[in-house]
């Protein structure tokens, strides 16, 4: 049996949240606890209740959805995405895995088909990181001693406690919100790709293999500041010379480890910083990622390599400020499978693919079997106004996702 | 005949200026207008007294020392510099200048040799530019107009005019400061080289033969922000990957127009600037200099042509914002010719030299022959604590501009 959801309901569904937070520029920002934020819960409780649904809510303000009498003690089936979005963000990222789960819920329950156990939406809070990175699922499965709660702080500076003690959808303890492993029996999220893969592949369906593991650090060369006019060229110890040379190496360090290793340095900053004084020191930030922890590993071992070859040929000294590395997470093989079988009974093309990107999925893949779903993103544009996919994608990716429930709730 | 300055009575003056602004950095911080500024402005006119000097001081706080007595209607020999300094500056930078043409002028009137015409020492406000571009001096030749004035700020948003307001050191209109061509006979500096040359090659007098032009821009690359976890290496249009490219072709770009040439990026900046975002934009901030105005143009064509090849190199857009040029000022040769001379006649080595940075003499060449006397900087240091000269070289400075401005006063 092949089960389809009500495109239609889901399709205003979508229109619906992306009008909220919508901004001039065209995008949305709907970022974690702030108004447009609410708003959103407020349309999804909304949405919960004319589907005739149970909606729980905990202290840091992850939401879960399910039918009534749904609760029968046996391990969920769980599905969901958040609901914020980075400043001037796209109407999908989130959204679309947010709205789906929902879909899913209310179809299996209209539909009533016998599940042999329940099937839950849930929300996630704070996936872009306003406060916390992946803060309500880390909530899930870690947990939050109240001194770390307490330490946590938005882009303004503004306390996260704060934000949560005038915030009405949030109930109970911000410090009790973990979640027992053995009531989750899997756990399922559906996303846009974010990249260029799927569309480039003309593959409607990416079943997602692992979530990239990450490092970071800060590079800074350290030459002499010098007088602009007066210092002949062949006499400076230039610490931006140096760092410009190390970012033309960037791409070429990362192809030398794996065709997926990505470096990039997104911010650049230069001591003493007057446009008359030649650069005493250069910081250069890295984020640098790989699907495969050993390879990461020596991204990482080259990337400090090649830091102290850029140095040595521009005279200057380095210092590697390196991050702690966070690992790969690969997804549950059990899950990519009832994914692909989903989707081949869906008759679509679908292709093996890392997530270059995190998930909230990471974090939910410490607690119970893990998958994802991609559907492709126009010209792999994500975080930005441009973000957008087909409505036929989306809609083949919200059914892949109903089938993959259905087949976890009655296995 | 050849002079001799009182050794001891300059060294004495040199330390104790040294001492007013004075930072635990071990530098000296005397912006133009603090109260560092005022209190070697007090010391100055004590000095003044002490030698039985004249001192009179116009709206901007330029001030000007000369005997009593010497007003014969004349069109007087000036010699100067600045007491004012960068942040955490050096002992030399302005001062070296200010103390040795106060030493002249009271040593010519203590040994009452005839002078044809009077010599008069002065002390240029704001040669730094805390609140404009060798402010005093350019008051001095082309006078304000108070909107001018009005507009202007220092580093912190404070308004020269509020500063002036609160001076003491300042007397008549600020917008009336400009001086008659006629009413200047010819202009001599001595000041520090602030760079590598005259130590390097082991002499111990540079006559300067002009100063250098200056232009500037900002190089906007612009590619395409993108997610640093989802967007492929070979995919990118990274703006600042572009520009790394652009800063390690300057040295070259500049080598290949000539020797003397120089260029500078001190600063950059990245849109939209996150960690983990791949660069959309980045400003590259450029600072170039040649004492030649055709070399000086031709610089900058060249670094226009390699900001569209590192572009174009990496598939992004590229905007050339240019500031206008300043010229460079050849200086006199009747006055390169009496330095000369005077070097000479005190058996030092000296070399012809151009200027890499500012000074007020650019601005008093308009208004007189004009010259300028460099001693060397040791490591070729300045604008930093490490600024230092030998007191041997110091002296011989001072001498060779003695000479020169009684050649200057009795010719």
């Amino acid at each position: 049996m092949v089960l389809h959801i009500d495109a239609a309901r889901m399709r205003d569904d979508l229109a619906t949240l992306a009008g909220i937070g919508r901004t001039e520029a065209g995008g949305i920002s709907r970022t974690a606890f702030s108004a447009a934020d609410a708003l959103a819960r407020q349309w999804y409780r909304d949405r919960c209740v004319a589907a005739g649904l149970d909606l729980r809510v905990d202290g840091l303000g992850n939401m879960f959805a399910r039918a009534p009498g749904a609760d029968t003690g046996l391990p969920a089936v769980w599905s969901g995405s958040h609901i914020d979005t980075v400043p001037n963000g796209g109407p999908l990222d989130g959204a679309l895995g947010t709205v789906a789960a929902l879909e899913c819920v209310r179809r299996l329950a209209e539909l009533g088909v016998p599940l042999a156990r329940p099937v839950c939406a849930v929300v996630f809070s704070d996936e872009e990181g306003n406060y916390g990175h992946l803060l309500g699922s880390r909530g899930l499965v870690q947990g939050y001693e109240l001194a770390a709660l307490e330490a946590m702080t938005g882009r303004d500076g503004d306390r996260l406690m704060d934000a949560l003690a005038s915030w009405t959808w949030a109930q109970g303890e911000p410090t009790a919100t973990r979640v027992s492993a053995g009531s989750v029996h899997s756990f399922v999220e559906l996303h846009i790709e974010q990249g260029p893969h799927l569309e480039a592949a003309g593959t409607e369906i990416g079943v997602v293999t692992s979530i990239v593991g990450l490092g970071g650090a800060v590079v800074e060369f350290t030459g002499r500041a010098d007088h602009a006019g007066t210092t002949p060229m062949t006499m400076r110890r230039d610490a931006l010379l140096a760092a410009g040379d190390y970012l033309t190496r960037l791409p070429g360090v990362a192809a030398s480890v794996g065709q997926q290793s990505v470096v990039t340095c997104g911010l650049i900053r230069v001591e003493p910083g007057g446009a008359n004084v030649v650069p005493g020191r250069a910081h250069v930030t890295l984020d640098f990622r790989d699907p495969d922890r050993n390879r990461l590993i020596a991204l990482g071992r080259a990337l400090r390599d090649a830091a102290e070859a850029s140095a040595e040929a521009h005279g200057v000294g380095v210092l590697w400020h390196g991050a702690d590395i966070v690992d790969p997470v690969p997804l549950d093989q059990t899950i990519r499978s009832a994914v692909q079988a989903a989707s081949d009974a869906l008759g679509l093309r679908s292709v093996a693919i890392a997530s270059g990107a995190g998930h909230d999925s990471q974090n939910m893949a410490h607690l119970a079997p893990t998958g994802m779903i991609f559907v492709p993103s126009k010209d792999g544009r994500s975080h930005s106004p441009a973000e957008d996919t087909d409505w036929a994608d989306l809609e083949r990716g919200a059914d892949v996702l109903l089938n993959t429930l259905y087949a976890l709730a009655t296995c």
